[in-house]
């Protein structure tokens, strides 16, 4: 009954082991900063890449082997099932993450798809109570299928708005019915190829619509997960309305919609967009946005979405530096949207990724909490912003200042207080301390 | 009295002409969709650029030779401004803008500088009132001095924040005494150059008091300039908070400053930020902020702000669609932020560059003119989203649909409508044609 | 019988006309510098994004409708076949490109694939008889079957290197029956995903043997092709050998190559790896490498191969100003590997972007020319460099001089030469006075 | 006497230490892999960065704070020397290198420039007596001075060419006698700024003419120094000629020069270019044109030449990993081509980078050294490429097959070696567990 014979459950063997198979930093039940690594670390399989992704790219075919190849159709959808709960188990994953299109074929007509989501969705469910794992969040694919050519919320085909919409109100009922913490909504077609045949604001109004829609529905079942939007700057459209975070909280702002919706960001996204991860996180962080996260890294030499796993310790480490200081992701968790490289086509390949994943955040994390423990850098800004904490500074924080107020100190302050330097590098310096101290 | 003696009064003599000196689109009077070519350029001399750079870059010294290199100090400033009046008159312009310390020297106390600003802005009056030049907008330069070296609005020193005050109020009563059409904040050092000595919210808090009070003095003065911040991603920071329009309309919005400001664009800046030009125009249109243009171009090779003279006819007649789409600029104008090359190091060169952007312009205003005028791209549009004119889609522009509802009909739609060819190639090839043909 | 029926024979309708199925510019008789647009302008249609490719991308479904699709397996290689030539006919294209994948299912085994590859090339010989079409260059596909997921002549794997062989060899026989101009290397993954694990001298070294043994088999059979090598910098591998002009004469010195082959520039891998089209072409001209073009153009704010159809009359000038300069491409012709919007799905839309694509040519042929002839340029340049045509920089070019020579004469030059402005600025107003006036 | 009171000698202090100005890592005695530290990291004070540098960018003024600000003309030169002297004995680096207007003022003639060269020289070489400090290598600036405004051997005026010549002697004669263990050319304004006025191959011809001048001097003055050059790909030029590894390779080659020169690698150059600077390492390594490193690092999402010090330990273990596998640099060292960022401005922070960068090299040769030691990556790829050791595949290596035999083979080959998975994955793990296990 197993698909993945060659590995067992992967256990935490600590830093010196040789078993590629191994946890080398990741163990469940170590407390760091008075929380288990496990529930701070609510690491989720992505459906997609993990089960149904096949390693084709835009100039080969797929070379995964998996060991599922020989089923067809539903016994394949089912077939996927059954090794994703193996696979979570094994590797010690508490949640996962669907699209729609990920766990059943369509078919050729909507109530079809209906039908075997809802025959894939029990086969899940039932999983789901046996094993303990749980749904972090699903969604409605609304950009393979041809149809949404031209988008899906933003599409100038008003049927296939209706269309999108169905497969909206099924993914709530289904992220209801199986207890989903989150639901999101990524826009892969939600852009334009091209301005001169695009009519921004009419497409930008009709995605408002249908968020609000979708608002009202959840709320009609009584589904009370998190809404998350998902930036993406571009790929596969020329633009994507959801570019970064500020933008789309400029969009939420801008739709009354922002009190509805958190961010369920990516680390590759972010880096699409120009920022690093840490900087679309802090944009969250203080805006009240930080909802989920896609964990996974870009090639920052290459221009698009590679969707590598993270093995980048300084990136996890300020990656959770800001989850930490946000208290926690509250309903989000941290989803691998990371898939193994073409040419690591292997099934085993699926357990050593995701064990590097995991790896690189558990040591992140441990060492995010030390910083923060310490206050390495955070008695390194108190002291830098300290004189807005007095006098002059205090008042204009309090709002008691006006430009003129302002111009008569200036223009009388004949020993304004010096600059000091930023200490960039010995910060730096210090990151790495921890890190490798 | 002439500074520039090589050259006279530009003239347009038409495309065919073989004087370097002379235009070749620009025809002021001409008139285009009603209006004449000047009256929808209002092409602006950018102070900084054409009186006050010196054609030094991070690797090399000063180039440039121009004719009021014999004067120092104050005697350097008042050369600049009659070289300056000289400079627009043969060229044409109508407009320019500056920055406080483009005018003159800063000297020690802000008392100096202040007194320094007022005698040549004296001066700089008396020459509009002969000339009718008029000031498109100026700006404070809180970015150079090393004291804003953290920041200006966003600095962690309350004595910096309290100077800048000072200099963006008197920037205030020059704008309203030189009947400043404009106000503008470009945020050269409000970002940061890294995030472990950073608090982003705190700044952010700062920089939105900042503007209130500039609202508020303005107010008190009376100055109903248009107050426009300048959207740039980076440079010379590692991030600048006004990444680009979206960014801007997001911290817009949530400060309550929505309604006191509009956005300056600039070109090069929209491509470092992953943007056409073209893009940041549309998506400040339809937000309603859409202010004033910077008009250049950058090198879409290299990662930094060149601010080359705008010579691309493509880029050209996308950026006037947007602006005749949105009936004008209103108080705002087209400004050449753009500088001579270092090795362009002759003051001959000054008008040999503002002749190629200004023919520029010219042939793209005349082609976008054209392309609304037979409604070349609006009725590809129009047919493209009639769906949602009619029908199901006239009721959910409506607001009159439900998941449920859209489900429904999209469950029961035997015969949805199919999706047309975006026809981009062929837009593409039209655009050659109004352009070329 | 006929494939496209919305479409008949483009025909030169001039600047004016208002049929979109028409050229405006490509009048392929029309004499320009002393030759015919189309004897200038050997446009060639690729076999793959004509005939074969379906609009999918990494997001996406296939959403191209093809009026072959009715067909399956050999009876869709032999439609394609004559469909190809149709399009051909109506376009006026008097060659074309393919992979030998392109043309024919694989099967299951080499043998089969060449027994496929035979039907088909003799239908394809049949129909070049008949319709005088010729053939540019073909190559073999060695990137997209699982098997060169390590690489071909790359590879890590000796049987696939002998596998790949074969294919190059049916491929030189293939080109040798149909008298192909040119044969091309494109080495897609020929590269690395992760120097980790990446001996990359042993694969360069082996990457150079196999080409060694292709010139010797191409003479042994006769077969007296211009090889090409293809430049692109990376994707789908990180990093790809041949990475721009300048790389492939690299390695194609080191490994005694260099008299064999010349290169086929594409210009939307030349933007990839960070430089302008007229820049490749430069480098390779200067070097004697100038060989064949791939015609399309990338988005310079994505960061990945859109292979878009060259609409851009800049770039197209610049193109055939190196071109001319050059003295034209000899064996080499003008190959639109360019691919239609995924949302431009429909047959119409084949026709429509090349119709984009050879107008744009055609009007960048006819500035091109227009500039040479009259020196625009040419009389800059010689004027700017006429220090060396004389006195000591005639030495310094004759290889007189020495550092000592050097050094004495400008110890002792009281009056050295002054620079002179660059004057980029006028040669960009020149330009589009050419191509606008 | 002391120019940095602050800080005395920087001693290692060990992981754990709280001194920001004590190295964590660097152990200047300690053995690893048969050699002392300092013996591996033959570490260089950039002259420039460290000691002319002023913290200006291109929005900014100066901000640096300096002990030697009081000095003026000479006497700063002077200062200068005797702070750097100072500065290089409390951090513990053996070498430097400088450009020769880093050390002297131009003054106003070139005799006077070689006279105040000639005075600085000798109060360098006194303080390389008593220090024991060597010179890594030294160059001539042949970009900053106005005159180079069109290049320096790329000029198009012969006269600035023969000023080059002088200047280059001058620093041949300057390296021959301090005992330079190499010589730099860095071609900074060795480009083009635009196609359009650029004869590309009398330029690159030029360049040639130049070096193999150079050659002949060094020859013919004993001076035995490698000559190394300085690739990158742009800025300030938008083109340098010398782009990357691969084609300044190509240009030595072609010119004859190949055996003269090896490379002098800067890690934000790579960056800069497209590559990793393992990327540029390893093309170098294996042309055998590997030898001297500029140590810093880029901004991956800012696109100019930040030149920040290396922080990155993962860059740093991949960089020594290149350069263990090299044998070591030979006569190259690793010079800290980085700058303090501009908020760092304090004297302080020239020891706090320093010793940021120093650490982070330190930990990078220790953990390349264990990767070597133990074979980590060196038995995964040989083994991955065995079947070129091998029956067809050691066929190939030796030159014994063809196409034919080839072909031959793969038509009756059965059961081809199947491809194993590249395990780029478990490779990045175990990458991670030798830095942090
Ligand atoms: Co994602
Ligand atoms: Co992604
Ligand atoms: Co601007
Ligand atoms: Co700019
Ligand atoms: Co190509
Ligand atoms: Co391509
Ligand atoms: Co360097
Ligand atoms: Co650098």
């Amino acid at each position: 009954m197993a698909y993945f014979e060659n590995v067992g459950k992967v256990a935490y063997e600590g830093s010196q082991s040789q078993n590629p198979f191994a946890f080398k930093f990741y163990n469940a039940d170590e407390v760091v900063a008075g929380k288990k690594m496990s529930e701070h670390l609510k690491f989720s399989m992505a459906y997609w890449h993990t089960l149904t992704a096949e390693g084709n790219d835009p100039f080969g075919d797929t070379t995964a082997t998996r060991p599922w190849h020989s089923y067809k159709g539903m016994d394949l959808a089912k077939a996927r099932v059954e090794a994703g709960f193996e696979f979570m188990e094994k590797m010690g994953l508490d949640y996962f993450c669907f699209h729609d299109i990920d766990i059943t074929p369509e078919g050729s007509t909507l109530k079809e798809f209906f039908a075997n989501i809802d025959t894939i969705v029990d086969l899940i469910e039932s999983n789901m109570k046996s094993s303990g794992k749980k749904l972090l969040w699903n969604t409605a694919n609304m950009f393979t299928n041809p149809r949404f050519v031209h988008g899906a919320a933003s599409t100038n085909n008003a049927d296939v708005y209706a269309h999108a919409a169905a497969q909206i109100k099924k993914g709530l009922e289904v992220g209801k019915r199986l207890g989903g913490e989150n639901y999101v909504f990524w826009g892969g077609r939600e852009g334009y190829m091209s301005l001169l045949n695009t009519d921004m604001k009419l497409e930008q109004d009709n995605i408002a619509r249908m968020f609000h829609m979708a608002i009202d529905y959840a709320k009609e079942i009584g589904f009370d997960a998190q809404f998350l939007i998902e930036p993406k700057p571009k790929e596969p459209t020329k633009h994507q309305y959801d570019f970064d975070a500020a933008t789309s909280i400029a969009f939420l702002q801008k739709y009354n919609l922002d009190k509805h919706f958190k961010l369920n960001l990516e680390a590759n996204h972010a880096t699409l967009a120009g920022h690093t991860f840490e900087h679309e996180l802090r944009v969250a962080r203080i805006n009240g946005m930080l909802g989920s996260l896609d964990a996974n890294q870009g090639d920052m030499l290459l221009g698009w979405d590679t969707d590598e796993f993270p093995v980048n310790v300084y990136d996890a480490t300020l990656t959770l530096y800001e989850v930490l200081k946000n208290d926690g992701l509250g309903k989000g968790g941290i989803n691998f949207d990371a898939k193994v490289r073409r040419d690591s086509f292997e099934a085993d390949d699926l357990f050593l990724a995701h064990i590097a994943g995991m790896d690189t955040y558990a040591k992140g994390l441990k060492v995010a909490a030390k910083l923060i423990e310490d206050g390495a850098f955070d008695k390194v800004i108190e002291e830098r912003y300290s004189s807005f904490s007095e006098g002059i500074g205090a008042d204009i924080v309090a709002g008691k200042t006006t430009l003129s107020s302002l111009a008569e100190y200036a223009m009388n302050n004949e020993n304004p207080r010096p600059n000091k330097s930023g200490r960039q590098e010995m910060l730096q310096a210090i990151l790495n301390q921890y890190i490798y101290g």
